[in-house]
């Protein structure tokens, strides 16, 4: 999407041709910044500590990250090396498993001397597919926004709610929950979003409404605290969130506080979606709140908090007193009964093995003879 | 309760025995700064910049106001231009109207000559029964905390979250939705306490985690998008918050964000209760959701946020890109469906106007016919 009206991706090789370049999402709101990573190591550093976040563009940096670690080793050794750190580097991230999977068959399809070049290739091919699942998954969640437009007579704006951030940041390009949005916004549907901050990071504050504000979607940011009072009040027509997990029976695992405006959107009447390409979708799960572990993240980001003060600098500020203690839960589940529907690429189901199936009936078979 | 060692109130008369002193809450966590007020402007400013904060303090210091007021200017003009200034401070806290409405009693029935000291005398009754009240509010609470810890085998410490600030920072002393955690505490009864941070103006993080802290009860803090997910995993064992204004049927109009804590304690099977002075029940109304008015505060609350950076400075960060957005809704309106019990003054009851009239027949009587 633009970015001050010059169309980016949040991934694309350097023009030397080899080197890639990220968008350093950590320094967003504030500074536009672009990273150059050269070596698995980089790619490795830019999953930790979220220069790059979201399923999709996690799975994207970790083929590129592969590709960097062949160009320097291209030997088993060096692949089963790198594989292993790059999954290290944010273990509950799918995509993230999914996409060292599939460098693996390339690696072991190639020779030494072949791996190089076919992993760049593969990893390319990954960029340009995620752009295509999302434009898929923006087409068919429109649908739903221009009916709920329709709805309401095609007088007032639509009303979203969203969480974290699942724009185009969160992909290599168009987003998952976002997508829907900027297809309808695109195609003047009058769509006003609710960005709520997310905090412990607020990616929503900081990311979604930064992207939003670029591509000119109105938007109100709130707290994380807001979203029960305004469904409450009638003011959201439907809410759409990302996922970083969704289990085959249609659990869903996103940034943590997702369960709570799902829950909301319930005792509302309010519809709840996700929107979420296919390899999100974790067929070895059912039971999301049962099985899907969740990561703990350092206290200091509950603590402290960054942004840009009065002059212009970068600080970060503490909240609490010294000795205050603290835990940071990263995620949560939303169980399947509170969701009305995944915008999937390949359209939208229900969220249950049974919607999930009769969409992927490739995946869904294979995973359940595994 | 105690700072670093010795024992406060929020609010009283300073040693020329006509000022008025509080502790400057705005200031906390990072500095304990004592403020003077010597006129009712001090007090309106102190209500309106939160200096205080908290439904039965408000109470006190609007009528410590109508003290300095009558000091100033003991006349029935005076007296009516004082109360429309204070009510006007902060329109939605409905004991800061019961303690103008006391205050008016105490005038309209004293010469005025006589106003003055006998406005001061009132204003004192009125912090040391907020004292008492508080105090039984958290024995009948304690009852339940107690009753939890039995049925957990009398092993672990029972946990309980609460949202904002309900400590005694929030009244003259003890506090309503903590009063029965220090009861519990100081019984011997193992206890931890989950504070949400409360966002947008941070009184879990910066108060309730202190005033946990000053007095050695073991708390975590959370972002407020926690809750959920440490219920769905058996990690909270109840629910208290404060309120601060609760209808006759029991609708419970708190801090943003209380509401979507109900629902998921509602969902987990987790009670969820309120502690409540007596003066917080507005017996004039029936639907919370529809009938409380909630405030709309400045956006600036929610896009910066205020802190102590590494060098002990106090400075604010912004922490979105200019241009963006925001809404900052005050409170929300949790359904007395989703409330387990009230704890008051008078005893525990089922939020209800069944539960509320056995406990308080006179007031809900005296309001039916009104």
């Amino acid at each position: 999407m633009n970015v001050d009206g010059t169309p980016y991706r949040t991934i694309w090789l350097a023009e030397d041709g080899w080197a890639v370049e990220i968008i350093d999402q950590t320094r967003l709101p504030h500074e536009f910044i672009v990273a150059r990573l050269e070596t698995v190591e980089d790619a490795i550093v830019a999953i930790r500590d979220m220069l790059v976040r979201g399923a999709p563009l996690i799975g994207a940096t970790a083929a590129y990250g592969m590709a960097l670690a062949m160009r320097a080793d291209p030997s088993d050794a060096g692949f089963a090396s790198a594989r292993q750190r790059l999954f290290d580097a944010r273990p509950t991230a799918v995509n993230l498993r999914w996409a060292l999977d599939e460098m693996a068959i390339v690696v072991n399809s190639a020779s030494e001397d072949a791996r190089c070049a076919a992993v760049y290739a593969r990893a390319a091919d990954i960029s340009d597919e995620d752009v295509g699942i999302c434009s898929s998954i923006g087409d068919h969640g429109a649908t739903l926004i221009k009916a709920a437009w329709e709805n309401k007579g095609q007088n007032d704006p639509v009303n979203i709610l969203t969480h974290c951030n699942a724009g185009w940041l969160a992909t290599v390009d168009w987003g998952t929950a976002i997508a829907p949005i900027y297809k309808a916004h695109d195609a003047g549907i009058p769509v006003h979003v609710w960005v709520d901050e997310t905090r412990p990071r607020n990616q929503g504050a900081s990311l979604t409404a930064w992207e939003l504000l670029q591509h000119g979607v109105p938007h109100t940011l709130i707290v994380d605290n807001a979203g029960g009072h305004i469904m409450q009040h009638g003011m959201v027509d439907m809410c759409i969130t990302g996922t970083d997990r969704t289990t085959r029976c249609g659990d869903v695992c996103n940034k943590i506080g997702t369960y709570l405006k799902a829950l909301a959107a319930h005792d509302n009447g309010v519809p709840f979606y996700v929107g979420l390409p296919g390899p999100t979708i974790d067929w070895t799960l059912r039971d999301g709140v049962a099985e899907i572990p969740i990561e703990e993240r350092e206290a200091g980001e509950v603590t402290h908090m960054t942004g840009r003060t009065g002059n212009g600098d970068i600080a970060e500020i503490c909240l609490t007193a010294d000795g205050v203690n603290a835990a940071n839960f990263a995620f949560d589940v939303t169980p399947a009964r509170l969701v009305t529907g995944l915008i999937t690429e390949r359209g939208v189901c229900a969220a249950s093995e049974q919607g999930l199936s009769a969409l992927y009936p490739d995946r869904a078979q294979e995973r359940e003879t595994a």
